[in-house]
């Protein structure tokens, strides 16, 4: 096998072997094959795409390139966000399907650019720790059946050396891509169940609902061919996710759902997917886990197992009871419009960007960020009302 | 600007301005641009394409990366054919012109895979020096009308560098690169008149008809918008051209052709080609031309500038007189057909490629060349014959 010909059958789309796909996974990673010829070949899939068949074998070789977790429990269950802004669903979902009976494993990433990471919400809680280490991680999971940790080098080195380079080189927006790239993580994850949010819209990954429908059917395809229960459910992101932006105000937010205190389409998203992966788990029909789902929330059991695990992860309980325990910002600033209007709609990109700019995100990997900075929807698309308020510990102007 | 900017575009098929594509090649060649950004983009243009107005860009960014030759001579013309298996046309159509008024100032090339070089066949004179300082070249333009020299690395290096990045990453048949890294090259060289031969078929770089016509009329466009005075021509490359391949051998074929012994689609090309510069060079109609171009033929002026050159670039003249003064092949080995049989086709590829293992090729840059290794083609297609005598200097068998 040689990098050329291989280069070449993707130009030509000619379909590789999954042998030839495990040599050049495995020797991108192992360093005999330099970024400059890989990064042609990501190029060659941008936009000549590969086939079902490449895909899975591309997946199970990113999966294979490290470690594959082992978290003895009968039952576990992984659920994945293709992100968004404003997108707090993991507080919420985990501590749902777990108080259900179901366990929740969960690695998460970090921000960068307009979309928020799970860790960094996490860490806006004082004391939370991200970075146990696996065995700590499998027994807070048996003890209240959630953990979320940052993700691991030892899992899927290959997939995170290829997406830095697809990062350098345009060439991070192919369907097959992105699919091997989540799905690999999924798999090494190794739960029995996986749950994919696969979002549209201005604020995501995918523009258009016809793209996120095809990654989606794509994902489910070869989670199931690798032996995993799991489903993609296609949801809209043209609006941010609920109503608050920024790593402290999300995690506020998810307290305030899982209290009851907030409704909405935050609310709906979360109970959708908790029901898919009870379902999906043998817990009864589809209407019988959207009920089970909705009283963890009634009875207060879903709140009490996120609390739990904040304590056993080093973090501040108190936050469950007191949300004002979380960073608060020094400034903020209300945006008003200027005389009665309608809104007919809000660009989720920009808002992720606005909040970026307050101090809520990174635009390369070493920023620091802000916990208490972000932004706060006072309206919806398509009602009467005052547009944002922005939280930031700076004295500086929204842009 | 910036490079993922620059990448996307091309992904997605949207045209970049001249300042960008000047940006790029700047930046790439002075090393702020990596390799692996630049590999897939050389890798988008390959699937998408370039317009003639970014690949004419692309030309004049390559041509001003380095230095412009000033020939000073009031009429100078340059050929360029595009390369195939037993190609010595440049040695026979640059005495013809020159003997007719029209110098031919050429920069050429080594051989790499099953293609040879012409500088590699001039070097099996010996004594002929190719790498002889520009002072020198216009002085033996300027005295017989024709000169060749070995490529500078003074003379387009960005095109030199983006080469090797493509011959690295599986993007060297795109014709729009194609284009450009010719025509920078014939530009930088600033002759009045570029003629170019553009070959197709099983042993040249363009495998059908319809690519080779797509390239000269882009190379030509680009020639004229440029300011010269351009033509291409499209000829047939699926038969060797002429009998003999190898570097030695392919001088001796020359200074046959020369000398009036040798006739056939060989004679016919050069004389065809020949007769274009001359007719560019105002020297009459087409076939005015024609018949001038045979004169010089007939009547040896063409064999004195060839003559005259060999012995002021440092070579034996006597070759002219006595081609067996080239360096002979120690053995000779003679493939015959087992009974009376009709070729139906020669593949000029697999010819090239048993002739570069024979040694008189390179695979890689850095092989040494056995100036008297080859082969001598007793037949044609569509002829009855024993088929083809192998020379060589080690006792091995040709493949």
């Amino acid at each position: 096998m040689n990098i050329i010909d291989i280069i070449n059958k993707t130009k030509r789309s000619v379909p590789l072997s999954s042998d030839e796909i495990n040599w050049l996974v495995e020797n991108y990673t192992n360093g005999i094959i330099p970024d400059y010829q890989m990064s042609a070949w990501l190029m060659a899939v941008c936009l000549n795409g590969l086939t079902e068949d490449e895909t899975f074998a591309l997946t199970a070789a990113l999966r294979d390139s490290g470690e594959i977790m082992h978290l003895s429990l009968p039952l576990t269950a992984d659920k994945h966000s293709t992100g968004g802004v404003g997108d707090k669903t993991s507080l919420i979902i985990g501590p749902i399907c777990a108080s259900c009976g179901v366990p929740v494993a969960k690695m998460s990433g970090r921000g960068l650019g307009h979309t928020g990471g799970t860790i960094d919400k996490l860490e806006s809680i004082k004391g939370f720790r991200t970075d146990i280490p696996i065995s700590e991680f499998q027994d807070i999971l048996r003890k209240t059946g959630f953990s979320i940790v940052s993700q691991s080098g030892e899992l899927c080195p290959a997939d995170k050396k290829i997406y830095a380079l697809r990062n350098a080189t345009g060439t991070v927006d192919s369907i097959p891509l992105i699919c091997a790239s989540i799905m690999s993580k999924k798999l090494a994850m190794n739960t029995n169940i996986i749950v994919l949010d696969v979002k549209y819209g201005s604020g995501a990954f995918m523009k258009t609902r016809e793209d996120a429908e095809k990654l989606a059917s794509l994902m489910e395809k070869i989670g199931n061919a690798a032996g995993k229960k799991c489903r993609a459910i296609v949801t809209d992101m043209d609006s941010p996710l609920g109503c608050n932006i920024g790593n402290a105000l999300e995690v506020s937010e998810a307290v305030d759902v899982l209290k009851g205190k907030t409704k909405g389409y935050l609310y709906d998203v979360c109970i959708e997917l908790s029901a898919n992966i009870l379902e999906l788990a043998g817990k009864g029909s589809f209407d019988e886990c959207r009920t089970m789902a909705e009283n963890a929330i009634t009875d207060g059991s879903a709140l009490r197992v996120l609390r739990e695990t904040i304590r056993l992860q080093g973090g501040d309980e108190n936050i469950c009871d007191d949300t004002s325990l979380l960073p608060q910002a020094k400034f903020s600033y209300t945006v008003r419009a200027v005389e009665r209007m309608k809104i007919i709609s809000i660009d989720s990109e920009e808002i992720g960007m606005t909040s970026l700019m307050l101090g809520a995100g990174r635009i390369s990997k070493d920023d620091h960020i802000d916990m208490s900075a972000g932004i706060v929807m006072h309206c919806k698309a398509h009602s009467h009302s005052k547009v944002v308020k922005c939280y930031y510990k700076r004295q500086r102007m929204p842009t």
